[in-house]
């Protein structure tokens, strides 16, 4: 006794799905890519980090550099570090938000000093995905130069490693070599009503 | 020997630092969030992993109910289910994708039994953090009804408890009652060039 709602509901599922067959059977290639996550919302560093999570529960070794946060012990560093050290090389590059420091030319050697490391792991043969936090930032203050970083992971990253870029304000550049964008828009924050970052949402 | 763009810099960080102290000081309230990511882009569902992550790392005891996919098993459960089910509480609701199944009753009795044990969790008084994930598919699909989970949120959810719902096409009237919303929009995918998805990046 099949309603007409539940056979139109099955017969529109089947176009779907045999749609999304034919598109899937398209798609063949593996590649390495370069990931972008930039806007003014939420959600940048921990989908980059909820990537990391899927890398370590494929057991592909991966690293995460951070450019501008560290003044500050992050969950995500205190788990990988303590249960997951041999999978995923955590480094630390900044010594907080650029408004902590209030020193360029600390900021600036900060951000070369990541940046050395970051071309390393991305270079290791062993680490499959890289996760360059916050990396946007230093980049939009001119931290790092942006043709350098474009033309290395145009140039010398290996074809099959991911790498992913976080940050509000991604230079126009790294996004036209962008295999994969995403744009976090903000359509409604709490700090707004008063409301203080908490643990496990915000750190 | 400091430079001019130096003296600049090191006065503009001064200020911005003062006002976000100002306005860091202003916020004091903590309270339970309701928070929903939505659009078309990437990173809905691993920014709520990623916050999933980070309560791990506080030992903050927490819960995911996947709604819609679940016919595979993910890197996210196979981590959490493997390493971390003192605690994080892993349940599926779905039976994959609704083009899959073709069978909307089967996905209404599937949404349903989802929202009872999710309803069961977010009540839990030792559960911080709950993650819907995809639940907006079953909203949007009318598997569930959005007034009883917008009046549940509003009325039931204990005052200290997060609530994060993922998915595309959030309700208006979810979106009307969230804390934080984001919405991900897609600038660039790689899929439109032949790539398929791949472990660590997609699942």
């Amino acid at each position: 006794m099949t309603s007409d709602i539940e056979t139109r509901h099955t017969e529109k599922m089947k176009r779907i799905k045999a749609a999304r067959d034919r598109m899937m059977a398209e798609r063949t290639e593996e590649r390495g890519l370069v990931i972008v996550h930039t806007g003014t919302g939420k959600g940048k560093s921990s989908s980059g980090f909820g990537m990391i999570l899927r890398c370590v529960a494929h057991e592909m070794p991966c690293a995460v550099v951070q450019f501008i946060k560290g003044g500050r012990m992050s969950g995500e560093r205190k788990l990988l570090e303590s249960h997951f050290s041999d999978l995923c090389t955590f480094v630390v590059s900044g010594e907080g938000f650029t408004w902590e420091t209030q020193d360029r030319a600390r900021d600036i050697a900060a951000a070369e000093a990541g940046w050395e490391k970051a071309k390393a792991l991305i270079l290791d043969p062993k680490i499959r995905f890289v996760l360059l936090d916050e990396i946007n930032i230093a980049l939009r203050n001119d931290y790092l130069d942006i043709d350098t970083v474009v033309d290395f992971l145009l140039h010398e990253k290996p074809e099959m490693t991911h790498v992913c870029l976080t940050g509000r304000n991604a230079k126009p550049e790294l996004l036209e070599i962008a295999d994969l964008a995403t744009e976090m828009t903000l359509l409604k924050h709490p700090f707004r009503d008063g409301v203080k970052a908490q643990q496990g949402v915000e750190f």
